[in-house]
């Protein structure tokens, strides 16, 4: 099984062979949302990062905001509600300070729902089937369904031909992609990227599949060559593929034609296999780039997720999950009580999450986001130059807008601009709402903090192996 | 397998052998939220149920609403703001209608989260481990905590011991609780009643584990005679056993101590098994009545899940899911990557249901849910009592707020109660929100509409099968 060296020293699995993933539900494959190991101020790496494991959990369990029980009078004094709003005009202004500065999560922060404030106080469940009334009433179907067509016709699937439902957030749609994937094939083998989002092997472990780890270029791009013998060394079973439709780390974009391609050339017919396309950011910006490789259902693709947070905004997760109505048909055939259809994962669902989406699509509509995309890749393409304008290793893959660059030394700066690390990269994930002022900002800062922890013989980090030689301005490759 | 006619006339695996669920992801047992089937005019069932398939899907379809295209002059008009604010009116409209009606579903619709309000533009998520800080700052982990530690107090469990997180559903905390017992039992047998909620089923399908339905009493209970044989006869294989606070249908709540005097009784040793304890509704009420089987970690269950939005009351579905840290640390332990820890199957969460939890929590503290409780049970005994009276059959399980009673003929009058239906019964779930007023109201419009329903030869039905003889008042047992 994978081990502490996975991503750095990949070791793949040479025969090809598949390995069923056992033992341990925590993803051993690329974080998606990673937490940066902790470096200490003097630079040096902790020998064994397991001693963190468990022991940070004290500390905001110490920090926590514990509920005391109301004392008898306070009805009366109304003390217990001041203090709770003190806790709260705090809390929002610490947020404020926090959204500020964030640059490192692909969410879009640039949102105003004040027109739907006034539907906070029903509890709105979608229970269920979204195209299938339940009794419950206070639902949002109507805005939901709106939301699915809106996204079907993105990806090119007719309304009679596809099924799907707004999500908790992008792990539920891989979830759920996956889950179909292995009905449609119970024996079939899942391959993936080794940058695939950590969920893949999340539901992996869950369904206990079969899964191949599969190699990825220095773009982070799944590697075809490598994906031929391993697809060879499994004729026997069925493939389930999931393809990056931009990958968290590195925003590569995966080439579903040529993934296809490999399939068909290794003798998988169409009936032999299942691709589930997760789009969790890109899946909403690629079908307004150019020479973008196109997610269409007219290719032969079993599903396709896309989070509702992060290009959209939302004021909490969501996403939204699309198959063929044919899979759903197979899953479904054989429920007894009919009117229980449920082929969702979570079953009770979250009856805000389709309104937010519904009114920033039709505000925004398809000219919208194609201005908001274009205007991200500009803004990444600016960040990527100035860095290395100012001599800091970059990279920018073209259809991403996801900047990839030497991790900061101090811990400090990382959290203040909540980047997401791994290894010796960071990233900044230009959304529409990061504007050139505070890119500029960051950058003035970061070049800064910079000169102060590159003194003397301490030099920067070497980056080649992540980004590649032609990215990286180390003293060896500038 | 469970065919049609598993709930009225069960068929148990009769050696008691294990048996795997294959094939569907959708439930085969009881459904939590049924949708009844469509009882037509003349009252006669369709001979297949199937028929209704998928067709229903269109229905909404063609109701939804559309996204279209700004023009390009809408920003100047205000066309499209003015047609989306009349569509919102409209919509907040028909939810005050349907929350006015609504008494089927166990959601308390009496909030007030007016001083929240202030944090809805905020994209707040608490993607990872509750304990440990993300470096995504715009997280609520601090009332998170604050929440889980109010639970874990409840259900007996010491701080530095437990480890939970606020889930989005119930689903997601029976798909936990099923999960991690199957990670502490890789060959473990799943034992579940068969009026256990159907996502724990679903849980079975999708972790691909062993599975045996254990028979209900007319209470809906579990029957630990029936129960026994079938563990004895798996005696060789660990036995992971979903114990339900509250079943969907008839709010029956399962004898935790006999369930583990049953298993060891029939030789499992504290460490051959695994208590899943799905509390959805009744996980918060049950603390709070005398005489009821005590839910705490000093027994030796691994886990226990609620629901927030039911009792709690909270605009979108959530969840409390709670378990012993002994068991997170066995999942942990092999992770490369250690700022990585992700128990939760979600990832990224959503941070404002935190904020709502945290906040009732607070206002009513435990005296608050105790008074509610009271009200609850008081209100639901009235209204069993009023239905007695006016000669309607009923059922009230002695710890429950779910009152059991003959399924209204006409679907026109279930949906516009919103009652949820399954065969013969319906049930309302007396919630802090449902007062005598609103029974009465209910209870009236029930009574005179039942009087053209049943005229002449047509009687109402017998439904002794479902909730005994002593409680039905048909035209054979009254």
């Amino acid at each position: 099984m994978a081990g502490g060296a996975d991503i750095k020293a990949p070791s793949p699995n040479e025969n090809g062979k598949a390995e069923i993933l056992k033992g341990n539900l925590e993803p051993t494959a690329i974080e998606v949302e990673p937490l940066p190991p902790v470096v200490p101020e003097n630079g040096v790496e902790k020998p064994s990062e397991k001693s963190r494991n468990i022991v940070l959990g004290r500390n905001v369990h110490s920090t926590c905001l514990t509920i005391t029980e109301p004392e008898v009078n306070d009805e009366v004094t109304g003390d217990k509600e001041a203090q709770m709003a003190g806790v709260l005009a705090r809390y929002r202004k610490n947020l404020m300070e926090r959204t500020k500065y964030h640059l490192g999560y692909p969410y879009n922060l640039d949102f105003d729902y004040g027109a739907l404030s006034q539907l906070q106080h029903f509890s709105i469940n979608n229970l269920g089937d979204p195209f299938i009334e339940s009794n419950y009433g206070v639902h949002s179907r109507q805005f939901e369904v709106g939301v699915l067509d809106w996204f079907a016709r993105l990806w090119e699937i007719e309304k009679d031909e596809y099924w799907g439902y707004i999500t908790n957030c992008g792990t539920e749609g891989n979830l759920h992609g996956i889950l179909v994937g292995r009905e449609v094939f119970p024996d079939g083998i899942l391959y993936a990227s080794r940058e695939s989002h950590y969920s893949v092997f999340k539901a992996a472990r869950m369904y206990r599949m079969e899964c191949v780890k599969v190699d990825t270029l220095v773009s982070g791009e799944i590697d075809c060559s490598d994906l031929r013998p391993k697809l060879l060394a499994n004729k026997d079973k069925p493939a389930i593929l999931n393809v990056n439709i931009g990958t968290t780390v590195k925003g590569a974009v995966d080439d579903l034609d040529v993934v296809i391609r490999t399939l068909e050339e290794c003798g998988f017919s169409h009936d032999r296999f299942y691709i589930h396309c997760d789009g969790a950011l890109f899946g909403l910006m690629m079908p307004f780039v150019k020479r973008a490789p196109k997610v269409s259902f007219k290719k032969p693709i079993g599903s396709v997720s896309v989070s509702g947070h992060k290009f959209v905004g939302c004021p909490m997760p969501c996403g939204v999950q699309i198959t063929r109505m044919e899979h759903i048909n197979v899953l479904s055939s054989n429920v007894e009580y009919l009117a229980s259809r449920d082929a969702t994962i979570m079953g009770s669902r979250n009856g805000h999450a389709p309104l937010f989406l519904w009114y920033t699509l039709n505000r925004k509509g398809y000219k919208g986001f194609q201005k908001d995309v274009q205007k991200c890749l500009r803004n990444a393409h600016y960040l990527k130059d100035r860095l290395h304008e100012a001599g800091i290793s970059a990279m920018l893959n073209e259809l991403s807008s996801t900047v990839v660059f030497e991790r900061p030394r101090d811990e400090e700066f990382v959290r203040r601009w909540q980047l997401a690390c791994e290894g010796n990269i960071a990233h900044v994930v230009v959304m529409p709402n990061v504007t050139i002022e505070k890119l500029d900002f960051f950058l003035n800062e970061l070049v800064e903090k910079r000169s102060t922890w590159y003194q003397g013989n301490v030099q920067p980090p070497c980056i080649a192996a992540e980004i590649g030689k032609a990215n990286c301005v180390c003293a060896l490759h500038k």
